[in-house]
């Protein structure tokens, strides 16, 4: 057993749970405290301590975890506890902007307490296990110094110094997945609207997703590079005309087209200013920069 | 070597070239056509015969592969040639809707022609290459009687009878790999808003989607059986919290929110229907089907 630390973890949704369990099955000292207390009780049944109030949790700890639904109810749950702050970390592994993460890094170091800020790349059940990480930034110290704690959770990755990094990162793969998600979302509903069942389907969806996959490698090379026109197997006007097909076919399916039709207006657009010898990655220089 | 056949390739743009390419590799006697004759000459080079004109390349093989821009582009090319068609089997590779493939069937079927609809599942550089696989729908037959040279385009998949099938299912996946796309286009222009480069992020992006894709699977449990609300660990209400940030960060990041505004209007809808507890498999119910 690694070195035992005293840790609070603030917030016991499906994720703060997941959390306070890895930290106990990694034989941690846990405190733990939720604004509704039962859901404590499991976490308490495998020798979690309940901690009666925020003040008393972040008082039990020289390391604070802190997941809650969003920014607006951290600064609710520690704002009125500015004065047990100070010489702790916390580690804010709730969901928020990089604006945000700046802005509360700024009002904790206000308090003398170090902050880290994390974006967690697992669902719950994964929290623990392979295949989970955890994106951190904020000051390298305090990230060394509970790296070997935080590990619990996942393969931690340190950022960098700028709070809003983890954040920012976050952010991105999370886009990342629900541009997946909605994909995979659609298809099923195609599927599903022909008599097919999605089961059936979704192997040769994740399998032609994962190959496909290898070529965001591709796109992004393209991208850093600036130049969308050297050697393309898959021209955006070849694209913008199959994609049609794509609405029509969920039209016929009685499918909304509400997810699908911003890939489509992208390809016009980019078709229709000269670009349609171009290849897939240059869609990106209508996004912004 | 395989029992050598004779296979007209009509359509000589990026994909058509490459299965032409395929069927020389696999030692076939090739006959290729294309409107801008020139782009044959590379594969005469390697060995193909060059049509002169479509209905020549139609009547030097039993097997006749089209792989054009649309089927409104396969019409104007087969549509003449009514009389040369009986006999043949035609296997059309060209992107189009369920519709319009069984259009198609019935028409090839009215000259006396076999015909098969393809989805090919991957892009001109894997043809032939493991990863590729072509999905087929139509007359069980043709496709058992020609499978040993169209495997030389990659895993061929036979999907049943009714030739939409085949569309149907390639337009389902290619659904799911622009979701993705688009997800990840989004993803790197956050990124590069922040100095930061895009092949620096693809790694973890594409490990991040891949791992992620394991819950396509559960999604599509959870669609088929009805049920979102069992076992939920990634509630639509925290969900829909969360996502609200993404928009204020592409925001505060200058990058356009086209392409992430569709889901984060599903999320609000199915939160303010009382569905916030529930799993993200649930989406697909303001979908259609
Ligand atoms: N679940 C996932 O898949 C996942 C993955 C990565 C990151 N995250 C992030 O982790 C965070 C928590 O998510 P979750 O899945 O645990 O959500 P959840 O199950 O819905 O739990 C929400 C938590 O926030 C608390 N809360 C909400 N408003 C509050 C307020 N005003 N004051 C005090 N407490 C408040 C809730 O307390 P009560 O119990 O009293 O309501 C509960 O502990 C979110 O930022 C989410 O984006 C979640
Ligand atoms: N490239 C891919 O990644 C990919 C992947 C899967 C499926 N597909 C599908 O494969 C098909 C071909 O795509 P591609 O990438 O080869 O496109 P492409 O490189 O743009 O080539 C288009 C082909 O269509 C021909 N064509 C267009 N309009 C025509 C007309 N009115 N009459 C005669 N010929 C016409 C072109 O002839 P000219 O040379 O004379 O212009 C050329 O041979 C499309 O349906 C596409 O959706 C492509």
């Amino acid at each position: 057993m690694m070195n035992r630390k005293a840790v609070s973890v603030l917030g016991l949704g499906d994720m703060g749970t997941a959390l306070a369990d890895a930290l106990l099955a990694a034989g941690h000292r846990v405190t733990v405290w939720n604004r509704t207390a039962a859901k404590a009780d499991p976490l308490v049944a495998k020798g979690a301590t309940r901690a009666d109030t925020a003040a008393d949790a972040i008082v039990a700890s020289p390391l604070v975890v802190v997941c809650l639904l969003g920014y607006d109810s951290v600064s609710e749950v520690l704002g009125p506890h500015t004065d047990v702050l100070a010489g702790r970390t916390l580690v804010n592994l709730t969901n928020g902007t990089p604006g945000q993460a700046r802005e509360m890094a700024a009002w904790a170091a206000e308090h003398g307490a170090d902050y880290l800020d994390g974006g967690i790349m697992a669902v719950p059940p994964m929290i623990g296990k392979p295949g989970a990480f955890v994106l951190y930034s904020g000051p390298s110290g305090a990230f060394e110094a509970w790296q070997p704690v935080l590990d619990a959770f996942g393969e931690s990755h340190y950022l960098g110094e700028d709070p809003g990094l983890a954040p920012l990162h976050d952010i991105a793969l999370l886009n990342s997945m629900y541009g997946m998600f909605g994909g995979v979302l659609h298809a099923f509903a195609l599927v599903r609207s022909a008599g097919g069942s999605a089961a059936e389907f979704a192997p040769m969806a994740r399998r032609y997703v994962d190959t496909m996959g290898a070529y965001a490698e591709v796109m992004a090379a393209r991208i850093d590079a600036g130049d969308y026109a050297d050697d393309v197997t898959s021209n955006l006007a070849m694209q913008a005309a199959a994609y049609a097909n794509f609405l029509d076919t969920a039209e016929e399916a009685g499918v909304s087209t509400e997810l699908i039709t911003p890939i489509h207006s992208l390809l016009q657009r980019r078709v229709a200013d000269g670009h349609g010898h171009e290849d897939t990655a240059s869609l990106v220089e209508l996004l912004g920069k």
